[in-house]
């Protein structure tokens, strides 16, 4: 199995524009990627990074490809002729045990949503799925699915569920990670700290 | 082992009230109470309800304690001479599976968190465990775990993950539920469909 880990180089976190500067989002999304990449390593498989532009800095291939999301996957999905993981590189809270979960089940297309509609990770082990990131991407990947009479496993994970795309993720983060988590510890550094006020917990910013 | 699911009888789910009348709210949290008692069945458990008056109208045992939520669970823990698990009223997406991943781990306190710092679900097999759901409760629940030296298990589940408090939390209902639930059945049926626009998948309302 392939596992590769989509990621935006130019513009990231454009959702935490309004909490963060350009630099500061570069560089938070970069250590999620790197978290992420670091998880999938623990699992004992190699992530390739499918990006943009290229991305010198970074410890794991890399394959270039200009596109957005969606057709850079599907051409991923086209070359490749064993089975694909696909990684979202901002699950900041991905546990090698919570993909594990992800990686072991056997069925034809396994997804784990992320809160919203998304899909923030999946396995494709049939020739004729093929991605389609906009909206409300989970039930289309059911659907997508079901079209071509692929069995589907669903996971079921907070984790995974939980990308960190707005200001309210930030709590989530501050919440499940831990001291030695790039992320965490950037988000730290960056003076963003919980606040307990009634309801649930948000963040507040020095 | 013993299932308890408090229940708020008398104001439920204000924080729904920008979307919904009172009877309308009133309503809602009750099909998602009888969701959750069904799920907790499933598992080959009776649950018992713990509510701040008499239910008429629900198949389960309801002990009724006028207390705010904290200390009328902790009179359930102290006077309980077995473990207890304590369910969520509003974890209208908890299925038998799970829940079972709840009650079949067997350290001291089992927590399974809600987004946003709460605690969705937990299972207390020590003594002197005590809750307090004010505030970031997950992390409080980690700190009264150690102070009193029991071991704690984590439940990673975007369904335990997801009670249904505000708008947003709505979609989810609608992404992942289905036909036959209560809860999800009167969501359709009040007019309540995914809005998919850019982001998150939030809901649109007739």
């Amino acid at each position: 199995m392939r596992v590769v880990v989509p990621f935006a180089a130019d513009r990231p976190k454009t959702r935490l524009a309004n909490v963060f500067t350009d630099e500061q989002r570069n560089a938070f999304a970069r250590a999620m990627l790197r978290d992420v990449l670091d998880a999938i390593k623990e699992t004992g498989r190699d992530a390739e990074i499918l990006a943009t532009r290229p991305l010198p800095d970074v410890d794991a291939s890399v394959t270039v490809d200009e596109r957005p999301l969606t057709p850079a996957v599907n051409g991923y999905l086209e070359d490749a002729t064993e089975s694909v993981a696909v990684v979202m590189a901002d699950l900041a809270l991905a546990t090698p045990a919570a993909l594990e979960c992800l990686f072991e089940r056997q069925e034809d297309v396994v997804l784990a949503p992320g809160r919203g509609g998304g899909t923030n990770a999946l396995v494709a082990r049939h020739d004729a799925f093929r991605v389609d990131y906009h909206g409300a991407s989970y039930l289309d990947h059911l659907q997508i699915a079901d079209e071509i009479g692929a069995d589907v496993a669903k996971v079921d994970s907070h984790r995974l569920a939980t990308d960190i795309d707005e200001r309210a993720d930030l709590a989530e983060l501050l919440i499940h990670g831990e001291r030695g988590g790039r992320a965490y510890d950037w988000l730290v550094d960056a003076g963003v700290t919980l606040s307990r006020t009634a309801g649930r917990v948000g963040v507040s910013i020095e």
